[in-house]
């Protein structure tokens, strides 16, 4: 990760060195102990259900801050300064690649339409409420900025944030919600990378029709290569290890090949200003679907957690950095002038926020409900509001994208810009603290019984569900796989069933699975292999008495 | 990892940011790519006996150097500037702390003493006879330096590159060899870091007695803090996860704390300006030791695999950066003009790293042999050899350290200090690729037979070998555990054995290692963890056919 620093070197060669001496030893040895201090208290409060680990790291951040602030004597806690390169190049990848290696594919396909939905018209409804919103108020608090300006805004609190959903909403406890507005999350991405873009040169006066179409065909255009540039890289891992058959010598190879050609899609969509988090998210998919399963059961369990691991750290990481960064005493000393000015803003910002997300989350939930035939399947309107309350907390993204916007260098020049910082530092500590705490609570008195729970997630107790074991059979996650991993060197034509024509008969919107599951399995595994398309791999301790049985069967 | 930049960009807020923008996308994506590249090649050319991965990475790297340089038009190939910070915080740490945790225990404390002659007295010789070497060939060139330049070239280049060492030796086929000669580069390091240090400050008028007494027990005084951090952060791992009991939810929090606390074990010991090298090396085999038994079956083979690979990773970086560094165009174009010098330069160091090693291998091995009783247990005239030919490689430490001395900020000065940065990339290329190369069919020809090879090995077929399974009980490899795990929940108290006593009357040179298991288990696996001394952790694939049994046994 230091190349940008030696990067820097070169570009800048009378740069200031004190970073290489002690200075970066220091901050490291600290960042490593409060990761460590983190992980351990979170364990300890395990057992709470209203603290999770992104809510511990924010106080031991925001404690920290102020411990740096005292010991420096109230001049400084700019132990570090935010940087979006931090963010976006190391921290952000491996959280969303994690997500998607362990998504799970089938209920994240099955609600694929309403996803892109929330994601796409979701998200630019909610930048208009946002950006008008803050247009007819700002001027009334004395906060003059320029139309791109207030567009940006919409931009940036437009989008939800993935890494706080993940934190909030459990997988397997609610997987439809969990889906949707992760999934919402992630595709919403593209739409703020469009609507960002397409802001940085915004022409209101010329403002036409055609701007609009041109806009809208942006969008699909970058969803498209993303996705496709996610999934080649995930096919080219898949096809490199199948081929050359890296278990035969080394776990370490395998291990390294798939960490780094994930890290290299990310980059690559970041190299070609494509959404490197949808990159990242469909290769992980893939990844997970092929090429996990081409490799030795050691190397399996090694990137199960290995990604894990990484991912679960970066995010610990993200929330005390963000803890740590809210007290920058300079832009708070700049804003303390105009506290009511600010506080005016932070309130309006939130406002907005819960306004604009109820606006597209209800009409588009009933737009949904529409197209589903089943009762059980329609989304209920106490889901809707889980929906709405979840995809509230602003996290990392937005503060990386304000900084970016309204921050020169790490530096605020004009006032305005100082109090929107600050403002979105507010709205980002608020809705991840007080949203964040509230969610599991919310969870539980709109959804309380855990049997009540499961009968409204993705996986009906209808008699559909008999259709379940069907698409499922290799559509699951990962931690899914895991459990039943007995079952992986049986895999074998599970389309080829008699139930299969039943299905396809009753249930004619599954299909594209049916003729996606059809199509997996003549061309895409053979080649790029998968569950039950990869010959044995030596090493793999479960699998050992299968050898022993395979060889026994050979004498 | 970008914590550095951060805090560059906080100490230097008028940097120049180029690097933020798409100039660090594309050098970390060229890298990753390239590592990738590597890899694969790397496995395609594995069954060649002359190949290594590090050579693959040069070679590579050097390519890539000359595309950039086309590229650019002869202008520049700076794309990278060799930064001491990427390779001492980032690449070297987990190399070294793998090598601790994969290293065979027995093995490497068997030899102890003769390890810690090599590393201390032999790197001091080394020192002296190249320090003396320059200081009466160098002025003959035309190269004037300072006393203290001459000292440092000696500091430079008496230590041996404990990377290069685990990429030609092979721990498994040579396991005597490989302990020597890498426990003499962790230990090296140590007294590099005091040489280093005394060179610094070096006032050779006043050279006294007393003042040599103080380097010696500065050696002394280091090596024992360095060694008990490590122990220290290695054992409250241990305890942490004993006690915290980890297992109970995530093998994700193992696995990260794990990461964490040996990375910072490396931290603190450069935070108080320790030998980072020897801290976290002893750091990893107290983990192997104690903190890898008390986590969960998926967190051992997550871990033990993660390490390796992360290792893995960090070399093949070290050396494509070695290799695009070398045609660092500014430098060679500095000393185009004095080609002979440099030649001759570069030949010189070259004969007296050759000559200096000589002059401590062959008499220590002397001294070393006088002490042992068994014919088979001696250092061979030809295992001698293979010492002093495996040690000669001087890598990427070297290449740091020259920097280091020579540059400011990573540009070159003087001619004197150009021509010695280039000559130091020359004799780490050449030593690297030629004597690497030769490293292997080296030994096949000294030591030919596979058998003959395991019979001159640590573990002799003599009589004395009946008391390995004792020694050997908890003091083997990560890697030995591994193949034997089956016996891990059957660890009981193997000193207590019958055989036990007869062994401390046969042999009472191993008493030592007899009163260390008897400590150890009596108080140290109770507090902290280790084989046999941790409680059943659930989530085992190897394990619950255990588990099941004994849920049997209790209905």
């Amino acid at each position: 990760m230091g190349f940008e620093s030696v990067i820097k070197l070169a570009a800048s060669e009378t740069d200031n060195l004190w970073s290489s001496g002690h200075g970066s030893v220091v901050a490291i040895t600290l960042f490593v102990t409060l990761l460590c201090t983190c992980i351990v208290i979170g364990h300890l409060l395990e057992e709470n259900r209203w603290m999770n680990e992104s809510i511990i790291a924010l106080i031991i951040g925001l404690a920290t801050g102020v411990i740096i602030l005292l010991i420096s004597g109230g001049k400084s806690s700019h132990l570090l300064v935010f940087s979006e390169d931090l963010f976006f190049i190391y921290a952000l990848p491996p959280i969303i690649f994690n997500a998607g290696f362990q998504v799970k594919k089938k209920s994240f396909f099955r609600n694929f339409a309403t996803i892109m939905m929330f994601g796409a018209v979701g998200t630019l409804i909610s930048f208009i409420i946002i950006s008008l919103g803050t247009i007819a108020f700002f001027p009334k608090m004395n906060m003059r900025l320029g139309v791109g300006d207030y567009l940006a805004i919409g931009a940036i609190f437009a989008a939800t944030d993935s890494v706080c959903t993940l934190q909030v909403l459990s997988q397997d406890e609610t997987p439809l919600l969990y889906s949707l507005v992760f999934g919402e999350g992630v595709v919403n991405d593209a739409t703020s990378v469009v609507l960002f873009n397409a802001v940085q040169n915004f022409d209101l006066p010329h403002m036409s029709t055609a701007k609009a179409f041109e806009l809208v065909g942006n969008f699909f255009y970058l969803f498209a290569t993303s996705t496709v540039l996610g999934v080649l890289t995930g096919l080219l891992s898949a096809y490199i290890i199948k081929k050359l058959y890296f278990g035969r010598h080394s776990t370490d190879r395998e291990v390294a090949i798939m960490i780094l050609m994930a890290y290299l899609s990310y980059m690559l969509a970041e190299l070609f200003d494509l959404s490197g988090i949808l990159t990242v998210f469909f290769c992980g998919i893939v990844m997970s679907h092929y090429t996990w399963h081409n490799v030795t059961e050691n190397s399996r369990v090694t990137t199960k957690h290995t990604f894990a691991t990484l991912s679960f750290v970066a995010e610990i990481f993200i929330f005390l950095y963000v803890g740590m960064d809210a007290l920058d005493i300079e832009k708070w000393r700049f804003v303390s002038g105009s506290m009511t000015t600010s506080a005016a803003v932070s309130a309006t910002l939130l406002g907005l926020v819960l306004l604009s997300r109820a606006a597209f989350v209800f009409p588009l939930s009933f737009l949904s409900n529409l197209a589903k035939k089943s009762p059980l399947e329609k989304i209920s309107l106490r889901q809707q509001i889980i929906i709405w309350w979840a995809g509230l907390m602003r996290g990392a993204v937005s503060m990386a994208l304000a900084y970016k916007q309204f921050t020169r260098e790490g530096l605020t020049v004009e006032r305005e810009n100082a109090i929107f910082i600050t403002s979105t530092i507010t709205i980002v500590l608020f809705s991840t603290v007080v949203f964040g705490l509230m969610t599991k609570p919310l969870i539980n008195l709109l959804i309380p019984s855990p049997k009540l729970n499961r009968s409204v997630s993705s996986e009906p107790l209808t008699p559909n569900s008999i259709t379940i074991p069907l698409l499922g059979e290799s559509q699951d996650s990962v931690a899914e796989l895991f459990s039943i991993r007995g079952q992986t060197s049986q895999g074998g034509e599970p389309v080829a069933r008699p139930s299969s024509l039943r299905m396809l008969l009753t249930k004619p919107t599954h299909t594209v699975h049916y003729y996606w599951r059809k199509f997996d399995n003549a061309f895409m595994r053979p080649v790029f292999g998968g569950r039950g398309f990869v010959p044995y791999v030596p090493g793999s301790p479960t699998e050992r008495s299968v050898r022993n049985w395979e060889e026994e069967t050979k004498q």
